[in-house]
């Protein structure tokens, strides 16, 4: 059993009403893995980093069972870089800089070694190179999800159409859903996504929780209710990383254990966004998890007879 | 066991995207007398119509188990009337007409009969009225839940923090509790409106379903996915409706069961939300209520072992 996550690693400037870092981890892929590694090792990453990755961040990883087998290094140049301000309200941001560096070269290679992998988290890239990687595995993977942004709504519809054809699970938020389909119901709008490919999509709505569509079946997960959200960058690769960790640890991609993945996604995000970048993640242990994951069925959890 | 709802009935007019109703039957009590109905007999209704209320309106409700002994009629007046219309989200909206017409002279007299009462909704009403109401219950109801709007936080703030130490239950939406507390984190609002008064805080989240707050617990009910949203008046008091309908049905008033009647209060706003005004209600049948109840679980329910 094992994971293979393909997503970006970067180098992140985020400010907060709360504070600001001029520079910490980030990237899909990294949110993924800190996230994915509680529940499943080996988590096989393919990237690409600069020359400014810092030996102790890929240390960190792979003393979690992180693989940077399939990540790429390039010496003469830097690692991508973002730089974001968020709103009172944390749910909308501002892109202040985004120098892609190594990432505008990035053509995945998936080693060998990973070809047994039986689960493929696809992070936020061209959808060509989701394809390009898909295509690469001689076996198709048990489960593959894609996540995606407008960008390549509005830049690369083709591409991403067809990529849609060969993915299991799709992850976008509200805005993307409805920016994908023209139509403001999500519930309608996820019957067109299914209608593309996917058979499993699940909706972010960030505080406000996700929704899981499978057939004409719906399942909600909230976000925990949060005293303080102190910087939500990576609570969505977070979320992935939980859920695709849930699934590569039990092996069953039935829809009632996407449910439960959805849980456990919901749970880590809940963490990622209590501290900088992926700081609360990089402490957590097993006990808090858990704990977590008890709220979350307090949360919900009701008793009731019909009327 | 019955319930006493206070509050106003009017006409609306309606517009949303999907159409318009220029005269249609509305107001916090018809809602929640609509809802109610559907679990306790009698609901003794408080309120104040003019002489253009019909009487069709009256014997639907009558033939509900809704004991209008309490309403009083003006002869020479015309009945409470508001006109909104909705925007494209449905999230907002905007009031084009308010003409108080006999409300501005409401003065609610609880009859004897209603005395022994278990149950008390106090619907949006100058907190004076809320009062007035309360004082009037030669014994106290076993819960007192009320609603308010943010006229009042900004205009009589000093009559609803004196009727927030009189009641158990505050409902209000996510806006009014911020405008309430001045803290943007709802789980910090929460904390400083129960040190207020209520026991029991319920914030209203639209489409993002609704939290229930209790000491340090915290329970959330999402609202049901809908294909459309076809016009929310009103949704906000049938699912104060249905919650109180639930209690007084059960006579049970712990945190558990409270949960429960959140789910119901639910169920019973995501009927009013597919039909202009109360119509969509009129029609309910029980077989409805219990199908809608179980989709509700299907919506939340998760199995999960711990990590």
């Amino acid at each position: 059993m094992s994971l293979i996550c393909v997503g970006s690693m970067a180098y992140d400037a985020i400010e907060t009403p709360f504070g600001k870092k001029d520079r910490i981890v980030g990237g899909s892929a990294v949110y993924v893995a800190y996230a994915a590694s509680n529940f499943v090792k080996p988590v096989n990453l393919v990237s690409i980093i600069g020359n400014d990755f810092e030996e102790s961040e890929i240390n960190s990883l792979e003393a979690r069972g992180v693989s940077f087998e399939g990540v790429e290094r390039v010496k003469d140049k830097k690692s991508f870089f973002w730089s974001g301000r968020y709103h009172l309200d944390m749910n909308t941001r501002d892109t202040l800089i985004t120098d892609l560096n190594v990432l505008a070269d990035f053509n995945p290679v998936i080693p060998e070694h990973f070809q047994d992998s039986e689960f493929l988290m696809l992070g936020n890239l061209h959808p060509a190179t989701q394809i390009s990687v898909i295509r690469q595995m001689k076996t198709r993977p048990r489960l593959i999800a894609m996540d995606t942004m407008n960008y390549w709504i509005s830049s690369a519809i083709e591409d991403l159409k067809l990529v849609l054809t060969m993915v299991d699970v799709l992850m976008v938020n509200d805005t993307e859903a409805r920016e994908l389909t023209g139509e403001f119901s999500l519930v309608k709008a996820a019957r067109v996504i299914m209608q593309m490919g996917p058979r499993f999509l699940i909706i972010k709505k960030g505080e406000h929780g996700a929704l899981l569509f499978h057939g004409n079946e719906v399942f909600f997960a909230p976000a925990l209710p949060l005293e303080e959200v102190f910087d939500p960058t990576g609570a969505g690769d977070t979320f992935a990383g939980g859920f695709m960790g849930h699934l590569s640890r039990t092996k069953d991609i039935s829809y009632q254990n996407l449910k439960t993945a959805i849980i456990v996604g919901s749970a880590m995000a809940s963490f990622c966004v209590e501290k900088f970048g992926p700081e609360r993640l990089r402490e957590l242990n097993k006990t808090e998890i858990d704990d977590r994951i008890r709220q979350f069925i307090d949360l919900v959890n009701f008793d009731i007879a019909l009327v």
